[in-house]
């Protein structure tokens, strides 16, 4: 065998497996398998970091705990996946009386130490625990989390942080973030054609492992072929590629697919949705190459305590990209496009059968040039993995 | 967040988890969280295809089976972890009257196309679940698998192994392969060096970290310094590293560390071992830069039932290079060593209580140069992950 375990990257390939077993499928999530895929990431110091040094993240969060105190001085808060505990100790030195901080991994020693090295240790607990499972002694003013995955909801973690609203936000309590929005534009990009000869690439490759397995070893594997090329047309073209785009990669009018009131929104509203949306081409003579994915999140408070609107938004960027990057739903062959086009787009998103914490999406798009001219829509099935 | 989810790798850094979290440490193992860390990867037919593409394996297999055909014609055989099928294949094509045919994973649908397509199918039976699980309607004759992980126990696969051997072998039954040895000697490399300065560099930029992170950000993360520190020690300095080895980097005489008879080992044998052995320096003024460990099995049958003996071994090869290659356990710094100096290595071997199919090293190495001076005993820990 030789292969990989234990979520370590194959060692011989550097390939690590491209999705999780079918643990969980539909509802019912094994946690142990869960924790396994999931949680463990979250409990090394050196993806901390990485959260920790991305300066648009951190300039959103502290600026809307600092520019908004009204909302914390004296105030009860739930930090819901505190990781090192930054959030929960900006928020008692915004003059928080309480902050409780739930954190599911074996980080919660850290934060317990870097919340003690901060002087707040007598405002902030750190609890160690899923936030399904943890008991509060009382409710809060206020919830805090960062809890957004590539293109927003990748790793399902809001429904934690919809949990711990309905069961222990105050009625008019106050969410951080409050408000969410995804985003998707039409973009210029060679990565299609690339992902396209690494594909065809490894498809010659194995025509000639199939010729030498029949002469050497005698056994016919041609029947594995239809398989074979479906896994790697997924992993190669169906795949979506996280990418830190250049601005000038967007070639036509970004649009808004889904908005999410952090106060109001149930999981029914984010676990799968579709929308059609449509935007014009701005860019002369270019190539569609595919579709990008962002997002971006707003601390405004609440209708009836509002706050110094802040936004944090992990669109492509020269200055002030995230490590979220951009999400790129490949097009192959990449589609001639002029200014003034118009696509439309039909895009559904819903968890992985796999692993919950996954996305599956099927987009369809559809070409209006400004003739008037229509081209025959195009479908794809796309995975954010 | 923005982090790897259900096993792929992290899209930002293209790091995966380095190690899995604490789910069945010790005896008992969560079996949800085993498949998702574990079995998963074989489920994909990119990494069939990686064993199947490597000759030293399919030849000492192929050879194996068709130079022993005794062993084979008219009996039953069973193959432990089939994969693909094709040493099911091999076993039915030298004659077996029946070959029970497990595997953990989906992987089990390929593998029945491919009897069909080799047109075995009445022969070999495709069982779909764990080897602990499954009930056959007979003993069998002989139990062939390809079990072997990284540095022969990585993966912790021969526990099935021996589970089937003690539950379906007959008392004259044959193993395939039927002996395993783990080899160590002391190696030239310069990856102790680049390591090194690359743990280094992540420590420099820690530092610059924490300084932002006091100024822009009024937090002091000193108090991580160790920890952070500890982390990247083990991940730059003390994870075993896979290496295709140049025979060349071999400075002295390899030495045998554990040896299995595949008909008597028990689980005990192998989970846990200590072994002391010396080697001798074969090569002038040179630089002990660590130790390396690979594997070898033989395919021998039996002393009732003996047979043509096949070895496949994993030792460091020009041409001959397997995708298991070699574990690398750094000495960093790198010691100048001599023609005829003796090296004294204390080798301990156990499972990770985090995840039981990684194993942990305690390594103690001692030189005594050809004058009869001693060093001091250089010990350190390793993680083969």
């Amino acid at each position: 065998m030789g292969s990989s375990a234990g979520g370590s990257t194959d060692q011989t390939t550097g390939r690590s497996p491209m999705i999780s077993p079918s643990v969980g499928a539909g509802a019912t999530v094994d946690r142990a398998a869960d924790f396994a895929n999931y949680f463990c990431t979250y409990g090394f110091l050196y993806h901390q970091k990485e959260m920790l040094s991305d300066r648009v993240r951190m300039d959103a969060y502290y600026n809307s705990v600092f520019k908004n105190r009204h909302h914390f001085d004296g105030k009860t808060v739930l930090d819901v996946g505190t990781g090192s505990g930054i959030l929960a100790i900006w928020c008692a030195k915004a003059g928080a009386r309480r902050v409780y901080a739930v954190e599911a991994t074996k980080m919660t020693e850290h934060a317990r130490q870097l919340i003690k090295a901060n002087r707040v240790e007598n405002i902030v607990e750190v609890i160690e625990g899923s936030m399904e499972d943890v008991v509060l002694p009382e409710k809060v003013d206020v919830i805090i989390s960062e809890w957004m995955g590539y293109f927003l909801l990748r790793e399902s973690m809001f429904d934690s942080v919809i949990c711990a609203r309905d069961r222990w936000l105050k009625p008019d309590g106050v969410m951080y973030p409050s408000h969410a929005r995804m985003w998707m534009a039409p973009i210029r990009t060679g990565l299609g054609e690339q992902k396209t000869s690494d594909f065809e690439l490894s498809m010659g490759d194995w025509e000639s492992f199939i010729d030498e397995t029949e002469q050497q070893y005698g056994v016919d594997m041609s029947v594995l072929t239809k398989p074979f090329h479906e896994e790697h047309v997924r992993y190669y073209l169906k795949t979506s590629l996280w990418s830190n785009l250049n601005p000038h990669q967007i070639i036509g009018k970004p649009v808004i697919i889904k908005e999410i009131d952090c106060l109001t929104a149930t999981v029914d509203d984010i676990k799968a949705f579709s929308v059609k949306v449509s935007s014009s081409i701005t860019m002369e003579k270019t190539r569609l190459g595919g579709f990008a994915g962002w997002f971006d999140v707003h601390f405004r408070g609440n209708r009836n305590n509002p706050g110094h609107d802040i936004e944090l938004t992990t669109a492509p960027s020269t200055n002030h990209s995230t490590h979220w990057g951009q999400q790129i739903f490949l097009v192959h062959p990449a589609r001639c496009v002029d200014d003034g086009d118009n696509i439309t787009v039909s895009f559904s998103m819903s968890r992985s059968r796999e692993n919950h914490r996954l996305l599956d999406v099927e987009l369809t798009w559809e070409l209006t040039e400004l003739s008037g001219k229509c081209s025959t829509p195009v479908a794809s099935k796309y995975y954010i993995e």
